[in-house]
C-alpha cells in the first residue's frame, strides 16, 4: 500500500535490495544516533522497523549539520537514496538489514526531551509505575508495539472465523441495570431519575440470551466487562471477553466451534505447538482429584494420588487427626528429588504453608533402596510401602504429603505441582495444552451465605436426567457446562442455558430468591422465555489471558494498551480524581460526610 | 457449513430444487399455520428464511396431531422430506418458494404465549415504547433483523478494508477521567478511593492522540461513546463511532482513506448510488452562504441567495428593520410553486414561525407575468426586478424571504429548503449524496461563557499560514479541519491535530483555562507532546447514524439492538434502577436529601 509522499513514500520496515538506487521518503524516530569516521549514522525507527541513514558532510552538508542535533526520540523525515551495504556491515536482524539511505534532505519534525527510560535497548527493567505514566513511551518499545499487534491479529482472525460461520457482531449496552447477584456492580448515576443508577456490564450474558429468542441464531461480540472488586490476582477493572451465544445448539456444538476457532487462531497468529488434539475433555470430579484444580495445567503430568485410605493404617498423629476431622491426605510424587537437601525440602513446605498448609509430609526414597520419612515411626514397612506403590515412587524420588481439609489439600497440593513443575524444568516452551473440564455441579452450597449458588451462572441449563434431582438432590444436578483451559488458565466458560421459563424460576428459588425478588430481578427473563425462547448455549473467552499466553506474557497487564494498576487506577490520565461539586449536584449526590473527613 | 444434526441440518433458508428428496430436519418458529383441505401449512422461520412444511394426517398422523396444537412462535423442530411444490403454487417472494417439506415428525420445542404484537404481520404499526419493552420479539421481525445483518456487514467492511491497509484495531478504557471540556460526563464512583470517580469516555480522542505519540502509526476502534446530554432530536446516551487516527499524515491522507472507505462500504453493503465522486469539497463559509448550515443536503440544489444589498433599497420596512440591526435578508426560489395559494403558504410560513422567523415575504411569479409579493409597495419594479434576477426567479415560481439575524435566516432556509425539497419530490431515492466540508473556523465565540470555544476539539491544528493570527484575531484562525456530510446528516469529522505543546497550550489559554487548570486537565498531553509527538490526524465517522442512512432508516434506535427511550430509559431491562443503600455506602455516597423528598 502507498503513503501519501506528503511525509513520506516508505515505511522504515520495507527496503531491500530491490529497491537500490531509488529516491525514498522516510519518517519515524531517531532509535540511535551513531558518529563513525566523520559520518552520522542514523536508526530510523516508526512501527514497521528501522532503517540505517547515513548523513555525509561531504555530499550533503545540510543533512549532516542537522544531523548532529539529532538525539534519540526526535522524529524526522528523511530524503535519500537507496545504497546497498557494504558486505560484512549487513545487519541480519532487521528486514531492511541490507540496505542504507544515504540522506540527502533531513526535517526535524519534532523534537523530544530525554525520555525517562531508554526506548531502544529494551533490556533494562523498568519499574512499571513509570512503564504506565509514560505509556506512550513504553508502546515505542518493541514488545509492547508487538502485543498490540499480536492483539490486533487474534481479534481480526476471531471476526474472520466467526464472519464466515453466519455469526452476527451485535453491540449490546454499557449502561445496564445492576442485579445484586455476583460481583459488584460498578454504578453510574442516573441524573435525569434522582437517585437511580445504571451499572456497567458485568457481562453481555441477559442480552446475549435475549438476542436468541429473538431469534438472532448466532451471536458474538468482543465486549468489554467491568466488575468492581478488589484486585488480587492479575485482574483489571475492565477487561474483554468474546462473548458468544448461539441457538439451536447442544454443548457439543459449541465446544466443537471453539475448538476449531482455538486451533485456527493458534496456528494462524502463533508458532506455538498445541500438545493434543482433540483436546481432552476431563470430568470437574477427575480433574479435582488428579490436580486439585479445574483449571490443570496439562504441559506435565505430576499427578496427585490421594491414600486417604491407607493413611487410615498406622499410628501417625497428622495423618489420623486430619481424618477423624473429615479430612484426606494427598500426595504427589517428585521425580529424582529423593535426594533433595533438609534446606531444599524446608523452602519447598514453607511454600506449601504460605498457602494454607500446617506443613508437608515427606518420603524420599533414597537411591540405595532406603526410605526416609517420619512415617516409618509410625507405620509398618508394608504400610509405608503400600504408600509408596500408590504414587508409583521409584529410588531417587521424593514424595510429599499433605493431610488436611479437602480444600486444603487441594488448594496447597495445585499450586505445589505447578512450583514443582517449574522447579523439575518440566514445562516445555512454547506449548499450549488446552483441555475442557465438563460434568460440573450447577450449585455449590455456599457456607457464608447458607443457601446454593450456581456454580458458573444462574442461567446454565443441567443434565435432563438430574433435573428431578433439584427437589432432593440439588448438589448432586450437573451443569451443561463446559470450561476450557489452557496452560492452567482458564480461559473461557459457558453452557447450554435454561430456556423454560419454570425451570429457570425454580433456579432461582433454590438461590434463595423469593418470588418478588426474582420478579424484579430476572422478570424479563422469565416473560422472554415463555414467548417462544429456543434451546441455546454459548460461552465467554477471555481474551486478555488469551493474548497474554499467545504473548509469552505473565500479566494480562502487558496486552492492554492502557491497563490500570493493581488497585485500580489509571497513572497515565489520573483516574479515578475529584470531581466538581456541581458536577455531584446535578446527579442528586454528595459524598458522605464520614467518607469526607477520612 | 454444517449445523449439528442434534436440532438441524439445515436452517429455513436454503432448501431449493436441488434437494429435493433429501430427508432434512429443520428448527425454528411457527411463522404461520394454515388449515387447507385437510392439511396443515406451516411457515417456519429462522433468521435465514421461512420454509413452508406440510402436515398430512393421512402420511403421519403423529406429525400433524402436534401441528394442530402449534401456534404462531412456538418452537419446533421437523423432520421430513423436501419435495417440490406443484406448478402454480410456488412463491417468488421465498428463496426456498420453490419446495416444501413433507413433515415425518414434529417435536415442541417450547410454546409461546400469543405475542402482544404480530410477528409475521409487519404492516401493523406497533407503539415504539412496547417494541422496546419487548425488544427480544421486534429483533423477531424482518425489519430489525435486516438492520442487525447489515450493521454486522459494514462494520465488518470497515474492519477489513481498515486492516488491509495496516490499520490496528486497539481498545481504550472505558473508565477514564472527568474533564470540564466538551458534554456533560457520566460519573462512575470509585469504592476505593473516596470521593473519587471515573467517566465515561466522550470518545478515545486523547488516547488515540498518545497511541500516535506511541509510534502505534495507524489506530482504529469501533468504540463506544458517552454523553450524558438531554436527548434532544435522535440522539443516545451511548453510542458507536469508528475512531481513526494516523500519524505522519495531513488531511489529505485523512480525506481520501476515509472517501475511499465509504465508496467501499456503499458498494459493498447497499444497492445505493453515489451522486457525485470523488465527493464535494465545500468551505464552510460556501455552504453557510448557500445552504444556511455545515452539514447540507447535496440531493437536491434549492440554493439560498443572500440579497441584503438588494433589500436595502426601497422602503420595504421588515428588510430595512433586520439590515439596521446588523441582520440579513436571505431568500430561496420554490420552482414552480407561483401558483401555491394564500393556506399554502401560510403553512409554510407557519412552519418558518415554528423555527424562530418572525414571518416569511413571498414573491410569487404568475406565469403571465404578474408578480404578486408586498415588496411591489414598497420598491420600484426595477428594484423588484434585480432580487427576482438574482434568485433566478422564473415565471411560475415562488421567492421566499427571510430578514432577520444571520443565525436565525440561516437556521430557518436550511431547515424550510429540506422542506421544500420534500413537498416538491426533488429528493431521488436510493442516492447518496456526500460531501467534504472544510476551512472549518478553529474558534467560535461562546457569548455564554464569554470566551473562544473550540468549534471542533481542542486538538484540531490549524493552517500554517493562520498561526499568526492566534495573536491577533483568533475567529479568522482556520482549523485543519473536515466534516463529512451525507444526505444532510454530519456522519463524521476530524482534523490534523496539534503536536506541538507550546501551541496546544496557546491555544487551551485561549479558551480562558489559566495555567494550573491546563496542568491538572490537560498536563498529560503537553507533557506527551515534548517527546517527539510526531504529526497526526484523524476522524470519527458515527456508526449508528451511518448505518441508519444505508438502512433507511429515520431513527438510529431502529439500527440499535437495545436502544434506550429518548429519555434515557431501558424499557427492556428497566434502567436506570434504584440500588441498595449498601452500594451507595460502599461508594462513600449518599442521595441528596433534597432529591430523596423531590
Amino acid at each position: 500500500m502507498g503513503f501519501a509522499v506528503h511525509y513520506r513514500s516508505v515505511t522504515c520496515g520495507e527496503l531491500t535490495l530491490d529497491n537500490v538506487g531509488q529516491q525514498v521518503q522516510l519518517a519515524g524516530w531517531v532509535n540511535r544516533r551513531r558518529d563513525h569516521g566523520g559520518l552520522i549514522f542514523l536508526d530510523v525507527r516508526d512501527r514497521y522497523g528501522i532503517t540505517q541513514v547515513i548523513c555525509d558532510p561531504e555530499r550533503s552538508p545540510d543533512a549532516h549539520r542537522i544531523a548532529v542535533e539529532l538525539r534519540s526520540e526526535y522524529v524526522i523525515q528523511v530524503v535519500g537514496t537507496v545504497n546497498s551495504r557494504l558486505p560484512g556491515t549487513e545487519n541480519p536482524h532487521l528486514s531492511t538489514g541490507a540496505v542504507e539511505v544515504i540522506a540527502q534532505q533531513i526535517e526535524l519534525l519534532n523534537p523530544s526531551r530525554t525520555t525517562p527510560f531508554p526506548i531502544s535497548n529494551e533490556s533494562i527493567q523498568v519499574d512499571e509505575a513509570l512503564r504506565l505514566k509514560y505509556r506512550y513511551l513504553d508502546l515505542r518499545r518493541s514488545k509492547l508495539r508487538d502485543n498490540m499487534v499480536l492483539r490486533h491479529r487474534i481479534v481480526k482472525a476471531m471476526r474472520d472465523y466467526l464472519d464466515d460461520r453466519d455469526f452476527l457482531e451485535i453491540e449490546t449496552p454499557i449502561l445496564m441495570k445492576s442485579t445484586p447477584e455476583g460481583a459488584r456492580d460498578y454504578l453510574v448515576p442516573s441524573r435525569l431519575y434522582e437517585g437511580e443508577f445504571y451499572a456497567l456490564p458485568q457481562s453481555p450474558q441477559q442480552l446475549k440470551q435475549l438476542l436468541m429468542v429473538g431469534g438472532l441464531d448466532r451471536y458474538f461480540q468482543i465486549a468489554r466487562c467491568f466488575r468492581d472488586e478488589d484486585q488480587r490476582a492479575d485482574r483489571q477493572p475492565e477487561f474483554t471477553q468474546l462473548d458468544l451465544e448461539m441457538a439451536f445448539v447442544d454443548e457439543e456444538d459449541v465446544m466443537s466451534l471453539i475448538e476449531g476457532l482455538l486451533v485456527f487462531l493458534i496456528e494462524k497468529t502463533t508458532k506455538k505447538r498445541i500438545k493434543e488434539r482433540p483436546f481432552p475433555r476431563l470430568s470437574y470430579k477427575d480433574v479435582m482429584d488428579r490436580y486439585g484444580t479445574d483449571h490443570p495445567d496439562l504441559r506435565f503430568d505430576l499427578p496427585l494420588v490421594e491414600i486417604s485410605d491407607l493413611a487410615a493404617a498406622g499410628h501417625f498423629g497428622v495423618f489420623k487427626s486430619a481424618l477423624a476431622a473429615q479430612g484426606m491426605v494427598k500426595g504427589i510424587r517428585v521425580p529424582g528429588a529423593g535426594g533433595y537437601s533438609r534446606k531444599e525440602i524446608e523452602e519447598i513446605t514453607e511454600f506449601a504453608r504460605s498457602l494454607g498448609a500446617k506443613g508437608l509430609v515427606s518420603l524420599a526414597l533414597h537411591t540405595n533402596g532406603e526410605i526416609k520419612s517420619p512415617l516409618t515411626k509410625f507405620m509398618s514397612a508394608d504400610e509405608v510401602q503400600a504408600i509408596v506403590q500408590r504414587l508409583a515412587g521409584q529410588p531417587g524420588d521424593l514424595l510429599l504429603f499433605v493431610a488436611d481439609s479437602a480444600k486444603v489439600c487441594n488448594d496447597v497440593l495445585f499450586r505445589l505441582r505447578v512450583k514443582l513443575a517449574e522447579r523439575l524444568g518440566l514445562i516445555p516452551p512454547d506449548e499450549l495444552a488446552l483441555c475442557w473440564v465438563v460434568d460440573f455441579p450447577l450449585f455449590h452450597y455456599d457456607e457464608e451465605l447458607k443457601r446454593y449458588d450456581a456454580e458458573h451462572n444462574p442461567f446454565s441449563g443441567m443434565q435432563e436426567e438430574d433435573i428431578r434431582l433439584l427437589d432432593t438432590d440439588p448438589l448432586k444436578v450437573r451443569a451443561k457446562q463446559y470450561d476450557i483451559i489452557c496452560n492452567g488458565y482458564e480461559i473461557g466458560g459457558g453452557s447450554v442455558r435454561i430456556n423454560i421459563a419454570a425451570l429457570q424460576h425454580k433456579v432461582f428459588s433454590l438461590m434463595g430468591m423469593n418470588d418478588e425478588q426474582i420478579k424484579e430481578q430476572f422478570g424479563h427473563m422469565l416473560e422472554a422465555f415463555e414467548y417462544g425462547a429456543p434451546p441455546h448455549g454459548g460461552i465467554a473467552l477471555g481474551l486478555d489471558r488469551l493474548v497474554m499466553l499467545f504473548a509469552d506474557e505473565d500479566s494480562i497487564r502487558e496486552v492492554i494498551a492502557f491497563p490500570k494498576t493493581q488497585s485500580a487506577m489509571d497513572l497515565l490520565l489520573g483516574a479515578p480524581s475529584p470531581v466538581d461539586d456541581k458536577q455531584l449536584q446535578e446527579l442528586h449526590l454528595q459524598v458522605r460526610p464520614e467518607a469526607k473527613k477520612g
